[in-house]
């Protein structure tokens, strides 16, 4: 259940009077996601989310919000902030951050097939084109020196081989990474459960990609590294899918050709986008915030990813 | 067929590369419409609406799609004109100049219950809500001066009693038309044929509101006059419908309450909104432009409304 701040029909009838949106008709909770409160806002007008931020202050918001509007307006399917009678994106309800978005059409595709990644790859090359234009610098949250901010505070929960593991990839990670990679804005969490597909099985189209509240700029080929290791991948053991691989990489390249660099950098990248997951729910398994226990996704599958990508992949064409 | 230049699926994919909206799928002519050339585009990632000016000029365009663009990000269902990669929103293509915008659900209702009129009377007041905080100063181009402009020109063609009609209703306005009306961005042609309706018959929601090339700053009111002299009308005579009248007004009411100068003004912002369009109906009608003839609608529609909103209306309730 993801309502954290409950919000009346009364209060939100109220502060609906800062839009041009009409008058409510329905609210009602949404229970994915484990960071926001979200509601599905029906009013006059059309269907809209309302999200109260539970985690990022003011500070770092407009990023998210500005990147949003910027994408949208570039024709990308994503939620669109809805600016307020003072064209503001930003409001404050029940003492929570809050903002309402379009609401996009469709569900997740929680087993992908290779028509799905060849539309998810197109999409998030187009996604990094139009980013190009976005004016800000926000680096990626979860980007290396998070990681080594918090590789130190979940080795002692670790066992041997997993000690073993972490410090290695992260030895190999600190002298290798690459410096000329081309940056932009990053989705950086463009997993299936972030995608929302409209229409019947076989010929769905994307209504949208969701929840942009991870994205950051770094490079554009450690989001094409973390979709891979989403939506392409046997989800027992995590072991790379060539087809939908295939697919996604040429959709991609056919937007956004790969340049020498991202090619040499590819394996080495899989591997980053697997640590950071690994990192993150180690992190959220033993040090796991007041009430989000529930949330704790099980580590040990990007454990196995890191290992089967250090094992090796293949190369990435240009 | 309003398709006045041509364009080509090689000229489109060329073109399509300004913007990050993937590839070419499907170039489709629109036949509605009759100042502007249209196209359905379909591409890897979406469906647009591909517009190429043929009346207005550069200096005019940028009010018209920022307005647009405004409105959209505030939540008003309209096309959004989509950014190119240097974030700009007009083109030129086949020496035209040239726009994509969001493809909108729906197809238009010609003959209107009253939940439409209801919706589209909320739809209205929130675009004017929402025009509010728009910083442009573009006049009505179909506004009084042009009426002065027009009459003497059109007045040679008219028999005696259309011409005396017309010389008396342009008198009364210029005598009478109010100073005191809260003004904005308004639509100025929100005929039935230019809101997009999506869903079963009976209750559909509305897909969105489309073509704003005729929109200026005027009197709000002027737009809900527009709005009900073709939405709330017998249409084989002009006379209002009690029931579509007081559906759409008390939605509109719903969300911007008339003011005491709007109520006063009503009889004759109702008169106005007949002879503006009795006005360009004429003109087209007696001075066509080449190629256009086809598409003259019938002056007298406009006549008879006149004469019918002269004889008499029912009071605007606040």
């Amino acid at each position: 259940m993801s309502v954290f701040t409950k919000v009346s029909e009364e209060q939100l009838a109220t502060w609906l009077q800062r839009y041009s949106l009409g008058t409510l008709v329905e609210l009602k909770g949404i229970a994915a996601g484990i960071e926001n409160t979200n509601y599905f806002v029906t009013t006059s007008l059309g269907r809209y989310v309302l999200t109260l931020f539970e985690r990022l202050n003011e500070s770092e918001l407009p990023f998210y919000l500005n990147l949003m509007s910027h994408l949208a307006k570039h024709g990308i399917p994503c939620p669109g902030p809805i600016a307020d009678r003072d064209n503001g994106l930003l409001g404050h309800l029940n003492g929570k951050p809050a903002t309402l978005v379009t609401c996009l059409p469709g569900k997740p595709v929680m087993a992908p097939a290779v028509h799905h990644c060849r539309i998810i790859g197109g999409a998030l090359a187009n996604m990094h084109v139009a980013g190009q234009s976005y004016e800000s610098t926000f680096p990626n949250p979860r980007g290396p020196r998070w990681w080594r901010e918090t590789a130190p505070q979940v080795l002692p929960f670790l066992d041997e081989p997993r000690r073993l593991l972490l410090n290695a990839e992260m030895a190999d990670q600190a002298n290798a990474r690459a410096r000329d990679l081309p940056r932009g804005p990053v989705h950086a969490d463009l997993f299936r459960d972030n995608a929302l597909w409209d229409g019947a099985p076989g010929t769905e189209r994307l209504g949208g990609i969701i929840d942009f509240y991870f994205a950051g700029v770094d490079a554009l080929l450690f989001d094409v590294a973390v979709a891979v290791n989403d939506w392409c991948i046997d989800t027992r053991d995590g072991a790379l899918d060539e087809a939908r691989c295939t697919a996604l990489l040429a959709a991609y390249r056919g937007i956004r050709p790969f340049t020498a660099e991202e090619r040499d950098a590819w394996p080495l990248m899989l591997r980053a986008a697997a640590l950071r997951f690994w990192l993150s729910r180690l992190f959220d398994f033993y040090l796991p915030r007041a009430g989000e226990l529930t949330h704790a996704h099980d580590p040990e599958h990007f454990r196995r990813i890191l290992e089967l990508r250090r094992a090796g992949v293949p190369a990435l064409v240009g």
